[in-house]
């Protein structure tokens, strides 16, 4: 029982240690255990990127405990919490961070908030390391779900607002839900229903670009945008060899509009 | 004997292979032993910041040979060392970056020059990876200290400026000793001796900010700046979902005084 | 039969997960080999500077599979290949990226084109994950060579413009190949000819700056400049306690001439 995998994500950055310190944590609990680390450099308290890396990267992840700290309200009211899934188990704040990857990992089975495994003392502004680490150290080693802290009601679980998408003749609005550090600009939308070769409008806030539908950057000339649908699924606007998100000034959470340009 | 785990701390950056060049000697050395990395972004030569980092982390990482390299002296006469402790080795540059961390871990035992375990030929630029990390992989393998090279006088060892603190009645004068990615601003005293919830003026150089002692940074509203004690122990100045350091301008080693707010 | 080791070198950055997905898929498909990272920040698109980051940290690392991705033209019709080496194989795109490390690693033995171990479906936007991670994995597991894909001809692969060097009496005309995040200017020249102690004009575009010959940074005043062979045995331009890109607003690519100052 237990897992061999602890994966790791944060907003805390690499520059301080402070990643290191809560890897130490689980190294001296759990030796055996390997630490994958996701990303560090979250950009910071923005719980909804964090969320969607989260949910994006665990398909591709060994079955494992996925520690995950972005955390505004450390050291307040909002409880730590544990998400049990079918394929693995979420570690870290209760504010929406954790849910949409335990719905890529088939849903929340039980929930649990941690009130055990953590290290005496508790500092009030680093539960990364003092409550989420060595807790997901232990759920490694095997420890039962149920000793980690009482249960909690999934549906008092903290969920952010989902992005809404309007699908009109000859144009989706939605919403750019994250900007990769290639500028790629990702929105909250699935499938276009328009095919390949589909001239478009591409609008992000009061700037537009005229894009391609293709499938890969390089079906742009260089320096040109592209809607495909990116590497998680959802489709983005991007510009080959440059940076959609500089040409348009994208911001995440920005209202995107693609306007078929036949029209 | 030896030890299972080295950790690893620089001012490298990640960005053109250094630190894995050092992983790679590491490896080629002792393939078993397991390298977990503090930082590779220490600020580019500043010493006293990567000493902080060390021996703030240090507390929570397993027993390990402790490699450090922020080194702007390298391949000049400063001496490469190691420092063992009651509970580890650190292996670096002898210019006080590991005497912090020493101290740490319960004080320097003994020390020595490390002048066997070198790659052949040795680079005048990059010590990390020709002496200390080959001496810091021999000794994780379990290489006695004697053999990595004469011991060293403790006595004789670089040591960095303490920063200095004087308490008068309603103030506490002192310095900002590092600056973390969050913007929070760590000052070199570990107790203020006042109430949480007291207001203090905060000043950094030649800018303040009023600010409430607190716990964490949700105990300020939103924006406005908290004294708290931080992860380390060290009274720091933060703001909530802001940055301290931009607002105060501060930069590390600048003066930092407190007022109560009351006088 | 296999490998203990897959080293890793892409333009993903760390900040978007890129790196941990493809962790991920060698990890699901490979267990028990480890990844040892090379670094994630090559310059964007930069496939120069990866072949020479990727050339010059092979040597120090354990005998692997190097699996390294900038690549441009993923999705078009570019191959994916491995380049087997008398001491390792290379995995990564067909467009010059490679080259350099296997020529650090003895030669080409023999080339393939990656045709079988894909990720299914395969996006057109990530062959780290979905091609090249999975076929990587299976060649460190103990895969035939013969089993990636079909042999490529070794003459048919891409291969990047050589940088010319000219040596006249009094000077040495070169190419800036890389700039590190120290700032050091990594020329195309191993080998100048002059003594330490020499004094040189260092021109780079069109500023210049008087330097002196030396083997460390030391061997400059604070803010001096020095020309030194680097820890990859290259002729570089530094400045002590500095950063000569800044100083000469150097660009990789661009001509660098060093005169001899006594002319």
């Amino acid at each position: 029982m237990g897992y061999d995998w602890i994966s790791f994500t944060t907003d805390y950055g690499l520059a301080d240690g402070f990643p290191a310190a809560c890897e130490g944590v689980i190294a001296r609990t759990a030796p055996t255990v390997r630490v994958l680390h996701v990303t560090h450099d979250v950009p910071r308290q923005d719980v909804r990127r964090g969320a969607a890396i989260l949910a994006q990267t665990v398909p591709y992840l060994p079955v494992a405990v996925h520690l995950a700290v972005v955390d505004p309200g450390v050291g307040t009211s909002r409880r730590p919490i544990a998400l049990v899934t079918s394929s693995g188990v979420l570690v870290g704040p209760d504010n929406g961070l954790l849910i949409p990857a335990a719905a890529a990992l088939g849903g929340i089975v039980e929930a649990r908030e941690l009130t055990v495994f953590h290290l005496d003392p508790v500092s009030a502004t680093f539960h990364g390391r003092d409550i989420f680490a060595p807790t997901a150290a232990r759920i490694a080693l095997g420890a039962d779900l149920a000793s980690v802290g009482p249960l909690v009601d999934p549906s008092s679980l903290v969920r952010l607002p989902e992005p809404v998408t309007v699908f009109e003749p000859g144009r989706v609005t939605t919403e750019a839900v994250g900007i990769d550090t290639f500028g790629n600009i990702q929105l909250a939308v699935r499938d276009l229903g328009v095919e390949v070769g589909t001239r478009v409008h591409a609008q992000v806030g009061d700037r537009s670009l005229l894009a391609v539908v293709g499938r890969t950057f390089g079906d742009a000339p260089a320096g040109a945008a592209v809607v495909l649908v990116d590497s998680a699924g959802q489709v983005a606007i991007a510009v080959n060899g440059g940076s959609a998100a500089r040409l348009l000034k994208a911001e995440p959470g920005v209202r995107a509009v693609l306007l078929l340009a036949r029209r």
